[in-house]
């Protein structure tokens, strides 16, 4: 396979570019005219690390990848704009499972309004997917980091957590999934094959003041730490208001786990938590209609310091001490 | 090695970030106030393909992955801006290597004004660097890409050619060394290993009206063929005009080869190939000072289609006949 030859063939794949693309993929660099500000953010996955390719279609490989990245430009409420991939191609893999895999980037590029702008193929020892994207806001102002949450503030979650760890789980030992239906067991392991990046949740958190975001990849532990430590507060969640995704609890049962810390340690979520100040929640049904998601208040922003997950008539939970899937 | 702690020790290292940038490294994406148009380029180097972990030091990777990826911005005319590195970290290789190889990326970055400000650190089979970067423009009309070249226009070419490949060889064979002074073998080989990107040539070549424009990543030959194809124009080389880097002859005899070829086929100079309206090589001397490098011409534009490397008193060299060095 040629690096020239397959190029070519994923040139003929795309869609037509977005408007602010000006020189597409082809030449030494793209050109576009950005809005007011960008927002832009690199992912790797690396076939052995983030997925197993004898579990994942070439395809889904390519949707986990720029999922992923899409995901950080939602936790920033950026609108999604270009992407740029990097293809590393171990020896063995096909052209034709090369092209799947642009294929599985172009359908979620179509459908979440991004430019596939750029790109490189080489070889490589292992399948390597990095994803660099950029997203658009009129000013910096509109875009939200994780730095902003002050104490007081509402802590909501968008969606259902959970249900990627437990896909996982299912895909290393599918005889967890004999107590679920085969629908259910099919929508977790899509949970953690195919995530679904939450930029319109993003986009209408950020116009509702959210004064800090960050999508979950390593787990809401995990990154209520990194909201916390980078806003200079504390957080404090309900263990019981955390949404779990339909079959996580069946799939804990029976791998003799606790459903709440599979949920909350496992990571590839990519649903939002986002702090947002006490007195835009009475227009949370409007957000969350806008988000196209449901929106849950699972906690609050307090002062201080670290994470605390309380469990009524048990001990908190650590996050520091939950165990990394990996 | 925790991703978090490399990262961590990473953001410690970086100079402080240009005005562009509002949010760097850390946050779920880094957040820029963009010029009117942007030039955005991805390039991926990985061990045993285009670098060999025996041959460089670490700091020599980084460097050379950033280079090749600011050589596309060159190209474009574009300033430099912003860098996004991933880093995939192979079995073995220690934390400190890998702030060796950012301080690579890092000490050239500051020499070219380029703020890293994102990344991503993962594991990996081999060493994997790959680089995104984004330039700037006032306008999308300022930045010059392959397509523009007209029949008529010169052909000008920066710097010296061939010393890349000459390096390549000494690399591979030290033997052949024994021609040539220590210091134009050690000069050769750095040609190879930490190139520099031309960003102000390029700027000057844009400012100087320059039709197309390419950066020389894969030799001469198929890059001069690239920019034809783009701009569907013909290219004739006057190969007696091409100036090769001192001591390329003398690797080449050793080698048993044609010194033009190992030039002309041989990548990674990251010299540009600039078409240029004739009127403006009267100003030549002047953008060449303003380029802070030798600018020659080599050739010409004319109609049809192909690159053409003529030779006196013999068959013309095909490009598309000439040896990969990979």
């Amino acid at each position: 396979m040629g690096e020239f030859e397959l190029l070519a063939r994923i040139r003929e794949r795309l869609a037509p570019q977005g408007p602010r693309v000006r020189v597409g993929m082809g030449d030494d660099a793209a050109v576009t005219v950005p809005g007011g500000a960008t927002a832009t953010s690199v992912d790797a996955v690396v076939d052995g690390v983030h997925f197993r390719r004898e579990d994942a279609e070439p395809a889904q490989v390519g949707h986990k990848a720029l999922a992923t990245a899409l995901s950080d430009l939602a936790a920033m409420g950026a609108e999604a704009g270009e992407a740029y991939v990097a293809l590393g191609v171990p020896p063995g893999m096909s052209e034709d499972e090369c092209v799947e895999l642009i294929d599985g980037i172009a359908a979620l590029a179509e459908r979440t309004g991004t430019t596939l702008a750029g790109g490189d193929v080489t070889r490589a020892a292992a399948l390597t997917v990095v994803t660099t994207v950029v997203g658009h806001a009129a000013a910096p102002e509109m875009l939200v980091t994780r730095a902003g949450a002050r104490a007081g503030d509402a802590l909501v979650l968008s969606g259902e957590i959970g249900g990627a760890a437990a896909g996982l789980a299912l895909l290393e030992r599918p005889e967890l999934a004999s107590a679920m239906s085969a629908e259910t067991a099919e929508r977790l392991r899509a949970r953690q094959l195919q995530p679904h990046p939450r930029l319109r949740a993003g986009c209408a958190l950020a116009r509702a003041g959210a004064s800090a975001m960050i999508d979950l990849s390593d787990g809401l532990g995990a990154d209520a730490s990194h909201l916390a430590e980078e806003s200079g507060v504390g957080i404090r969640i309900d263990a019981d208001a955390v949404p779990l995704a339909e079959g996580v609890a069946e799939v804990a049962a029976a791998a003799g786990r606790d459903p709440l810390q599979m949920a909350a340690s496992g990571g590839e979520d990519y649903e939002l938590l986002a702090a947002l100040p006490r007195e835009r929640m009475a227009e949370i049904g409007a957000v969350a209609a806008e988000a196209g998601a449901r929106l849950t208040l699972i906690g609050e922003v307090v002062e201080g310091k670290g994470v605390e997950i309380r469990r009524p008539g048990l001990p908190a939970l650590e996050p520091s001490g939950f165990d990394q899937l990996r």
